[in-house]
């Protein structure tokens, strides 16, 4: 039997901390619901040749194979690695019974086999909205599935964060107005902008993709104009490209900053930031990445967009555009940094105290008018001291314990002002903040303290 | 690419079906954490020999391996195929920072790679509920864990379901008293008396197991008892064996089956079915397995029981009680057959209608002052005709339309009906059932419409 430990890139959370997750999903559930997004779940595993269609994410799937297997036996099933795989097939597979525009939303684990690093794990928990037409999807979607994950991700007591816009048809557009051939080869080299200084970016530009040094300069200034409001479309006009779907893209990234702008509130940052590309190809439109601030090291924390064949059966085409939220990647590194964290362990807000063994049916009995007003609650394990059953509530953050008195009247103490009061179960009630665990947070969203 | 196809024993639910498996998670989980039961969860993976202790599960576990594995590499975890094992090891991972007795309910899925046959999958949820303590365990959790899960399965719109309760110190000591040696194999020849004829079962005793014909019939006598209150105490006493564990067993087997019954109320029927035992051998005491009315093929649809070794560090002992409710095997024939369905496909109570694309804004409007209270809407997604966007939401089963007329005034036409009347979105507000899909249950849960 191999001894008790962690498993690396597994982490796992203890129930206070869970509390804090569980508050986050159903949050971020709420929110997708009032917009009229469908919650589905998908199967975790996949034929494998869907999942390594893409061919670069080989080395991360896992595959699954029955113990009892023979040796030689194939392996036919992987894990999902993401929930937009999966969520194709899905499409696919139930299509004739799905309405499009169809509207979802999905909350589950996936699994890569890669290297553990801080917020990049083996088993992560994704948030994943969606709208997928049939053959068609308008452009008003884009603008509506990213101010709905903006309003969701605005709710949240966590750190500041950022959404960062950008078009591919922008990118695209200006690459092809300013004559360069191989735009998806000069994106590729931009992307390193990350990493590399600007004139090495320049060089490569020239050197790989065959630019001249003054196309390499655009596509360069193009990459450093970010902004919060609408105002880069003059910024790169400025920059005289013109060309029919750089028109289009500056329009539609207009569209997209200025609707997320107007339900950010002040607890999101909505940018246009031209640098953005995200490595994947199929994205045609609208690209996102979210970013949480003094948590850049995490890379973005969510990320999305458009594409116009996110599934395709060889018949019908299904055009998609969606954001995905990383739960674990936010939430495990916020947890373990001590920034979140939940009021308490347990869900009683009341622990009902014990005289004697023979009165459990009394204490049962209060336990039980309480839970009828939806009054989480617990009855003492054993009939020990009121002292020692007052600090096993106080060791589980349990705020109240309430005493059934030997006349039948019954007392409710507050355990952290040591204030009791007569009480009755049947219409006695605790402020609504202890009513169950809420989520604690230290993160200061206010622009002035980032 | 592999063609688009269920993968047998993989079931996945469309978007009404699974807002009908959503609401039962809700409310068991309202129910649970009523009763201060904590929710965690747990990775999905374990050491396969943690997976493999019991020795004869290892068919059915699914292991995982990295698809660029080396191909002699030996695989070390696999996927949890209960929600037992992998909680005893959260348990002795986490003890430190957990407070005993601990109460905690868990709903994820779990995998075994067997073949698939009706409510039999290889990815199916559970939901487990289960108090462990550190050393010791009062058997008043034993009645407690147990009238937490008939409470909450009580309040499902589900057939009728049956708690068979029996409790192993009864048939063990019952044995004994009796004079018959290996207890162990005479309960596995009992556990016979499904498939064979009672004499058949009563041969296997005395040429297997060594009984007298004698102790044979008496087992089968015992085997026979099943009652629906604590009638079953004088019936076993009347076949006049004495034992003290038998005691200690019939005093436990009353009180739970008591206060069972004082919550089951008039949905869910409570007995003691002395031939009960369940197969796993680390059962000590209570022992559980529910039924459900007309689908009994299906075997139980949940178990459970008393483990006075949970887990075991070698230093610590945790003994635990608890009961795991099959919701996908419940659910997945119950969706099937039609007896459970949801009401809509959609969250959405209202579509807010759209007069041209230009007057896109003015309803976006009227749906963020409806989700402002509550109320899950979505904008049409284009401006056609009137008659075909109340379709569209004909087709979702969404109820209201909205209109945004040409004045300003709004108007909201109930569907069902075709009702039109003059509404403010800051203060119209569907009724109750209407807010958010429901379940349609066609189950009979009274007694006389079995």
């Amino acid at each position: 039997m191999s001894k008790i430990a962690p498993l690396s890139g597994f982490p796992e959370l203890l129930p206070a901390q869970r509390a804090v997750e569980r508050e986050v999903i159903a949050s971020l559930s709420r929110t997708f619901e009032l917009h009229g997004f469908a919650n589905i779940e998908t199967r975790v595993v996949e034929p494998i040749d869907r999942l390594a269609k893409g061919g670069e994410v080989d080395k991360e799937i896992y595959v699954l194979q029955r113990l009892a297997a023979e040796p030689d036996a194939k392996a036919e099933l992987g894990m999902h690695f993401d929930l937009t795989v999966p969520f194709a097939r899905y499409v696919l597979e139930h299509a004739g019974h799905l309405e499009f525009p169809f509207r979802r939303f999905q909350v589950q684990p996936a699994w890569r086999g890669e290297r553990p690093q801080e917020g990049r794990f083996r088993q992560f928990t994704q948030a994943d909205v969606d709208i997928v037409g049939r053959d068609e999807l308008p452009f008003h979607h884009d603008v509506e599935v990213m101010s709905v994950m903006v309003d969701a991700l605005s709710r949240l007591p966590i750190p500041r964060l950022s959404f960062q816009f950008n078009n591919r048809k922008l990118i695209q557009g200006f690459y092809r107005g300013l004559g360069i051939d191989d735009v998806t080869d000069a994106i590729r080299v931009i992307d390193k902008l990350d990493k590399l200084p600007a004139d090495e970016v320049a060089r490569m530009l020239v050197e790989r993709v065959g630019t001249t040094p003054e196309q390499a300069q655009r596509c360069l200034e193009l990459a450093t104009i970010r902004v919060s409001d609408s105002a880069f479309v003059e910024q790169v006009r400025a920059l005289g490209v013109t060309d029919e779907l750089l028109d289009q893209g500056l329009e539609e990234l207009a569209a997209v900053v200025e609707g997320c702008r107007a339900v950010a509130g002040d607890r999101v940052d909505v940018e246009a930031n031209l640098r953005i590309a995200r490595g994947l190809d199929y994205y045609t439109g609208t690209v996102v990445e979210v970013f949480m601030a003094g948590y850049e090291r995490l890379k973005s924390v969510g990320g999305g967009g458009r594409y116009d064949a996110l599934a395709s059966d060889g018949r019908t085409t299904y055009p998609g555009v969606g954001v995905s939220f990383g739960v674990s990647r936010t939430l495990v590194p916020l947890i373990s940094d001590g920034v979140l964290s939940g009021s308490r362990p347990v869900p009683s807000a009341v622990l009902v105290a014990l005289n004697t063994e023979d009165d459990r049916a009394a204490s049962t009995e209060v336990a039980a008018a309480l839970r009828q007003r939806d009054i989480a609650c617990e009855v003492a394990p054993s009939p020990a001291k009121f002292g020692k059953q007052i600090r096993f509530a106080e060791r589980r953050g349990i705020p109240y314990v309430w005493f059934v008195q030997a006349d039948g009247t019954n007392q409710v103490k507050d355990i952290r002002s040591g204030e009791q009061v007569d009480a009755d179960p049947a219409t006695w009630t605790p402020p609504e903040q202890d009513l169950r665990p809420t989520i604690i947070s230290t993160a200061s969203t206010s622009e002035e303290n980032q």
